[in-house]
């Protein structure tokens, strides 16, 4: 079938890649004029203007959004008064999936559809292929399911269970998750939970790399405490081979690990890499949907916060211990 | 080569199956009679009596002990005086490192000895093989290699990472992690993590299945605060379908994840389970490696604590917390 | 100065108490006639219709809304229409700051103006006196300062600061924090922080209460790891004895220790309280602001998450471990 | 009574002047002779050479150590062969209380009795006297009573509360809590409240110092979420007037805040202090008993964990988290 992609940035370029790849015909618009020249090359028919864009999708037109989140509703605003009833808009993007609900009921009053997928895969989808996790009503996403079946990974990317038959296209890799906003709200509890991953392997490696603290003096006095047995802590790990050594057998082996083990195959000590660390917004909302509905986060938000702490926001709260330190014990 | 195993619960049987299939020589000693019958069918040796199993073991000898974690000092008191210089004893349980310490020296003094070797991997490692975290001087695990390359998954077990050619047994999935104590302080930080990944997924589970908040009715007082917008929060969510579609191509993919996806096909409910969490020792001392090096551990320990709270250990907190409120505001 | 108050809820009957026995006139206003009856008797005067309320009123009145945060628009919009230019209505309750921003706003196009006031003290601000956080124009809050200074505990409350004279009435607690929503916003950190002092007191006691874990037996097996030192742990603590101890010349006196201690003299069990704890909104709207803002907030967060977990919305997520558990070992 | 006290620190040197004070007598050797001649002129006997030190005290003697909880060991190495069966050693330092239990023991046999004491109060305890919270046997404990009632601040340093009569010294401001290290056990677990009473102060301040991210702008992009609602972020507080405020009527008021009151009014920037923050023993062993104890301490740790980061200690997180995203998103 045939689908519009505005946005042909990494994510939005390499799905159209994978569409192409499964036959079906891609328009597509990007300020880029460089990024729609590569995908013609590949099959892909490009306008520059939004006009024309819409002009060259046959009705009922299929367009998929590829932007960053802040810029959907421009884009939208534009995009609405060219569509016709009947046609379906898709935000593929980070979306917050508050915005999804209303958009959907306003595109409704034009009789456009909406559809939000929230998109898991990064830069290794057009190999991978997609997660997706979608929200909308029920006729539009059954029409797109060609689209998203082309777009995921497929039932040979993972060993089949037994019972997940029954599970339908979940088990290829895409799901109506509900209505307007449920792919959204799920991609982003999908981020909520990749930060603790992330957060759990990062913590567990960086205390590895502190296994070796006995080997150097730490002066006892009335403000440190000795380690008490600095013979227990002196071993100097090969952060490397502990990574690459947990990928096969281990209870905790992850796709997430694997990447990690390549970067410290690359070097050991990740270098190059920023201790700042930052964060997109699907974490952030996680913690505030576990707020309003009242469900414990500890774990989750313990991950979000350790990345605002490496950017520094915690040094004002350090200087408050500090000075109450001074203020009670002359420290 | 030949290998004497004690201890012939579900991970030492196991690891015996095998070690036969490898082609390796099995003596083995149990308690139960039993455990000791099954084994004999596939071509182990089997020794009621200790002197006995000693016996059957050809100098230098390799004992793999594969017993409670609490047990293992007693047997080791046993079985010492009964062995030779040049004599192996492996540890493969849940120690705590320092033990491992002290006990490589305690035999030293004997000339035997002393390697131990964390082992991950459950039920599944049958099939799958062992991941295995190994410590101990270097000449005793060079001699131990044959067996724990019949133990581990191998190189097939996963996609070959570029560079990782350079990092030895690591890419079969064991690894000689340092001196004494070693494997198993890899392996303590392994579950520490494992402890964290799985809360990472299941406080993600717990907020989907709360995402129907808006749904039921909140109270409006002025104690409980209502639901900002409940008309965000009206998802009924099939989590068995979610962790299924997960299982492929998205970021946070795992084999945690498959076995979730795999419990949640069965029952989405999860109703069999207990809302009580156990914990053993790993997780523990993980977070106590990190306070004694000084290392932060934010989602490993809040991991640890979910589970310590499941089991009601806050309840005593949640009564001060009430009594403070009924004091201040008559609540 | 005149003051008419609506709500006459434990905290806004207190107030008005305590603006009467300073000599301003207070014209009240509650569903309950009871409510009104009783502050008659000290000289109120009540109004049993909103318009009758507002007429007892000299222009420009100054109306302060106790009641619930939830039900404060709706009092607004009876009431604006019956005000003047120059009124103004004050918002006492535990509003989301948001909202005043927003109110301030919509009254400002009647000339009305708003003022929002965060106000800490309980049960016990009658004879203590309120801690008063406002928010609102420079010019209204001027005109409320003997309002103000009637509630507010006074200087003498607390030892003087040195330096601490230039800080104004902060020092006899009350301040003028920013434009509208100042206030509530204070107000609402002001209740985070509550929350964690209380988590930890709480925490504490809760720890010293377990001190006696060496006095009972732990299996030692496979899954469960033995208390290693139980001889360190058999301590049966007077809970009551240490809260009254800690509340002279220790780092940690305050006063929710001073309660605290007075609920544990009256039942070192605290048997009759629930292990359930409540919130209100400003704990969880401190979270939602932490991560709007990036600042970290894991000390916060905690104690919110504990209430959360303290309620049983943990379950669930209780039962997704113990089925990985069973998964992955057989447990 | 007499009393000899050992280490002359900023602790050791005000316990005895508030022991000359009370009419007490005093021994006292450091190493320092200028600590010991300050007091001198106030009364006390010194003692340059231990034994002097220990001849000058009459039988059965007390000694109280006021050393770094390192030197413990050694100090009472060098002491007890100069002492005899019935006299009293006090620990008064930071010792982590298994020592205690050890320590006990050892000395009973040779018929000196063994006292711990944990002391709260810093530089202030002069003045405000203090809070001791002892750990030994009952009649030891009772002969050093006259000791306890001249450190502790006494029944007028907090108003009275109805039914703590019945708590005996406890009213004064010390207790008896249990056997050998009851007092440093209940001692470690008010520095883990401590900790988190400051980091709660902590984290709220430094949330209401960025109450302003709404004033600059934040750039939206694929990685970064703008805030949402910058409109609601645009407070410049003045933190110095809200710590002021808080010391009155409100529910958090307390002597920590009364310090950082004190902290923020001289600099509300708090420029000259460090934003890493150092830790003791204590905060430490607090979480390390929770972990044994299997007690939730999420918010307990979290402030401990918050002072490792603020040292920089979880910069390689950091760095993996980086690699991470690198890996699969190329961020």
């Amino acid at each position: 079938m045939q689908l519009g992609m505005i946005g042909l940035g990494r994510m939005g370029a390499n799905m159209v890649k994978r569409l192409l790849r499964a036959g079906h015909a891609c328009v597509v618009h990007d300020k880029s004029l460089e990024a729609m020249a590569v995908l013609e090359k590949d099959g892909a028919v490009g306008a520059r203007e939004l006009g024309r864009f819409v002009e060259r999708l046959a009705a009922p037109r299929v367009v998929w959004l590829m932007i960053p989140a802040a810029l959907v509703d421009d884009a939208i605003a534009e995009l609405a008064p060219r569509l016709a009833a009947g046609d379906i808009v898709i935000d593929g993007g980070n979306t917050h999936w508050p915005h999804d609900i209303r958009r959907a009921k306003e595109l409704a009053a034009r009789g456009i559809r909406y559809v939000d997928v929230g998109t898991s895969g990064g830069v290794w989808g057009l190999e991978r292929g997609y997660c997706l996790m979608v929200g909308g009503d029920k006729e539009s996403v059954a029409r797109l399911a060609p689209i998203f079946d082309a777009l995921c990974p497929g039932l040979d990317a993972a060993p089949r269970l037994p019972g997940a038959e029954r599970l339908g296209s979940a088990e290829r890799g895409w799901l109506h998750c509900g209505p307007a906003g449920a792919g959204h709200f799920v991609k982003m509890v999908h981020n909520g939970i990749e930060y603790a991953l992330m957060a759990a392997y990062a913590e567990g490696f960086n205390l590895l790399r502190h296994a070796d603290a006995g080997l150097s003096a730490r002066a006892a006095n009335a403000e440190t405490s000795p380690l008490e047995h600095p013979e227990n802590y002196r071993y100097e790990f090969d952060l490397a081979a502990i990574g690459e050594l947990w990928r096969r057998g281990s209870v905790i082996g992850s796709w997430l690990l694997d990447l990690t083990a390549q970067k410290l195959a690359e070097d050991p000590a990740l270098s190059q890499f920023d201790t700042k660390v930052k964060d997109s917004g699907e974490g952030r909302w996680t913690i505030e949907a576990a707020v309003q509905t009242g469900v414990p986060a500890h774990v989750l938000s313990a991950a979000l916060f350790d990345r605002f702490a490496s950017r520094g926001e915690a040094d004002f709260e350090g200087r408050v211990l500090s000075a109450m330190r001074r203020a009670f014990g002359g420290h």
